[in-house]
């Protein structure tokens, strides 16, 4: 047997640690806050990048990369940015035997570097806009780390693009939200909250954060992607213009987005069940495994040449023939269910006599027999199951544990349950409150919300709309 | 006109400068020897790795990511590894506003952190061989640095394999070497010879390195990729044994090999002429770009309507139509010349009425007038034209540029000239003469030599065969 996992109702923490270490997506590395992401990881990551990588392309992005290492002034000439990323750097002194004239940081993110060099490239309206990103690894010095949700080294992609108006550039942030919902429902299987971070959660140098907000298993909500408008900050701390078609110069308009390794934590806790994880479709790198059951070397014989008609049969989909002879069959179950492989495929002896194949659903459970001729449909038809299977199950426990509340009481009765749509006058004050108070905070002020009116849950000031709050990692 | 590039016969170095500028491959970053990987210069990092990545997955191995920070300490475990990386190594003192109890440093390579984590992985025989690559950034601190070719930071690819064996470790780093080969040859066109280093040459905690050379337009040798046998020598270091079938504990094997974006360096100067880049059909971003020639709407129109039938045509190839109106098409003609874009296809009216399209190879700068229903037939075959033209000719070059010679007289009116092979008796004090007088290295000892004995130019003492010496980068 597998190792065990720890029940999610017993330590939601524990478990997610558990399902990790154990189906070998990561280990901790020896540096603070570090983690090694393992071949198994690794595959969800390069399935998520070559899908992302796609819709940034299709959006008209091109790919680039900027160093890793940033001039330590560089940061102060953005006062938010400085204040924001500065206590977060891990900073470079010594390099080549030496100390270093000036220290260099490791990039927290990327955007000073990429606007100096922005104001060498951009001249004149022609050159807009620029769309570009980068899939690289950042460093945040972080206090309290946690395997994949929040490590100090990460890996992320960063878009950065330049543009001649507000307009464009508040066109492309939410552009690339929608690209990142998008990814987050339709292949992560993962139902997310769009709308904007109010100003003490924005990112620091940006005019507006928007964001989107998914539920974890344990109810509380993770941030998944952020797009930042990032109005002419950038652009006045580079010196970075242009030179409009009247010929007069201009301040450029910035954004930038980004989503990371963190989305690897996220399907964890999203889709996982006290057997370990159970991986979308689109994503897992093995979609069937296939157990072949005999005995004795004839049957063995019989059955892998049926198995090998099926792997060819199967071609395009990610099939694993799992034939250990050390293991027993309900060992290897058990182990590619941990493993959250979304499709398993049986065949013994008397599957092969009566031409017929079992298939069995990660998210469900449930068996089914099938016609071997009809395999290729049948896996099919199972895959795009338990792909729409995991988001309808997501998207009813985010239902189930979506309130709306319009006291206060109400809405601690119901903190500890997952989403509160509650009215909020807009102030630091309240907001500070529901942190202190509740240890929760305003994830986002949803885009999909109705103007109503209403009263502030903390000090009943109007309100013209209920914003998302919620416990969140 | 696009802007000119330095000939290449005034000034090599210039020339490769004017070049990786103009063309947008990159760019000077505000950091000391570190650059920026355009779009353009990224692309075809992307089609690099693209091809690279499915060569070490038919291989049978694993993409992983392991920390970019090291305990200062783990270096210091292998005597020769420390000695050779400490120098180069950028230090991280200071993280998150504190000074660290223990400096990490930026990997300059992992094999520490690595043989760390393999301490904890590798228990039996049945855990090997290990098989795991990763695709990252690292930084050496390089005194004289140049784009491409030599810089702070860069891109690269790090396979690191663990084995149970010596014979399974020296036929991995042979298998990675021919990967190397493999690529260089079929897929940059560049011919390279293969070979093992000299001791003084071999990395730092290896036991044998064996290498790829290329010769550049300049004549000098390139090390375009490195493939070692490390021996026992990082499992000692980290501890790492396994219990073998007999259950009894023995030292792990281990390998490892990298290639990095000095690649694009090495593409630039080993095809590109006084024009600019010469790129290889199969790695080349965009492999044909359309210019329509047309004068007023209605010439405009019937051009554009046949261009996009081709486009049509041409599926599946990197096609890209330069319809800008602001240039003449002689100056886009001149710009994706620069470019290196490998075939150019140009319609104008005449050729609609004539059901016919121009091409132009940009390898040898013919021009050929073929019917527009065989265009795609036509296209593909020009790009297989241009993919071998260039290979041949990288190849003429390098033979023209190949010279064997018995003394020292000899050696030195010809070592301005390209690969040299001759007789060294294989000691160190030779071979340091030979860069002390000369700037020339051993570059490796082919494997295709031939048992031939002779004597050392250098010294006259025996020797059983000839290595290869030359000026390199």
């Amino acid at each position: 047997m597998p190792q065990r996992i720890t029940p999610q109702t017993k330590d939601f923490a524990k478990w997610y640690t558990d399902v990790i270490l154990q189906t070998k997506l990561a280990d901790y590395a020896p540096v603070r806050g570090c983690m090694v992401i393992r071949p198994y990881g690794y595959a969800l990551w390069e399935h998520m990048q070559s899908s992302l990588d796609g819709m940034f392309k299709e959006t008209g992005h091109e790919n680039v990369y900027f160093p890793l290492l940033i001039p330590e002034h560089f940061l102060e000439k953005e006062a938010e940015h400085v204040e924001g990323f500065a206590p977060e750097c891990a900073v470079v002194t010594h390099g080549g035997g030496s100390k270093l004239e000036e220290p260099l940081v490791i990039r927290p993110t990327s955007e000073t570097i990429i606007w100096f060099l922005y104001s060498k490239w951009i001249q004149s309206y022609r050159d807009l806009p620029l769309l570009y990103n980068q899939w690289a690894n950042v460093v945040r010095w972080e206090m309290r780390t946690r395997l994949f949700l929040r490590t100090t080294e990460f890996l992320w992609q960063e878009g950065h693009t330049a543009h001649a108006t507000r307009e464009e550039a508040e066109e492309e942030t939410l552009r690339m939200l929608e690209v990142y919902r998008t990814f987050a429902e339709e292949i992560m299987a993962i139902p997310v909250v769009t709308g904007a971070k109010t100003d003490s959660e924005k990112f620091a140098g940006a005019e507006t954060t928007y964001c989107i907000e998914a539920m974890m298993g344990d109810k509380r909500a993770l941030q998944a992607g952020t797009s930042h408008n990032l109005g002419q900050n950038f652009a006045k701390a580079f010196d970075v213009t242009f030179l409009n078609e009247k010929e007069e110069r201009e301040l450029v308009w910035a954004t930038s987005w980004g989503v990371s390794t963190r989305l690897i934590g996220a399907l964890v806790m999203a889709h996982g069940d006290d057997k370990g994880l159970r991986l979308p479709p689109r994503l897992a790198p093995i979609q069937v495994v296939i157990v072949p059951i005999h005995r004795g070397d004839q049957e063995r014989d019989l059955v892998l040449s049926e198995v090998e008609k099926i792997e060819t049969v199967l071609h395009g989909t990610r099939v694993k023939v799992d034939d250990r002879p050390q293991f027993k069959p309900g060992f290897k179950f058990n182990e590619w269910e941990q493993a959250g492989v979304p499709v398993r495929l049986e065949i013994g002896p008397r599957d092969v006599a009566n031409k017929q194949v079992v298939l069995a659903r990660r998210d469900t459970g449930e068996k089914a027999t099938v016609p071997a001729d009809d395999v290729a449909k049948a896996v099919s038809d199972h895959l795009e199951g338990v792909q729409e299977g995991l988001f309808e199950q997501a998207l009813s426990f985010q239902n189930d544990h979506t309130h709306f509340v319009d006291d206060y009481e109400a809405f601690q009765s119901k903190v500890e349950d997952g989403f509160i749509y509650a009215h909020w006058c807009g102030s630091e004050e309240c907001e500070a409150r529901l942190q202190e108070e509740n240890r929760a905070s305003i994830r986002c002020i949803p885009f999909e919300r109705e103007q109503e009116a209403g009263r502030c849950i903390l000090c009943e000031k109007p309100s013209e709309g209920r914003v998302l709050i919620a416990k969140a990692y």
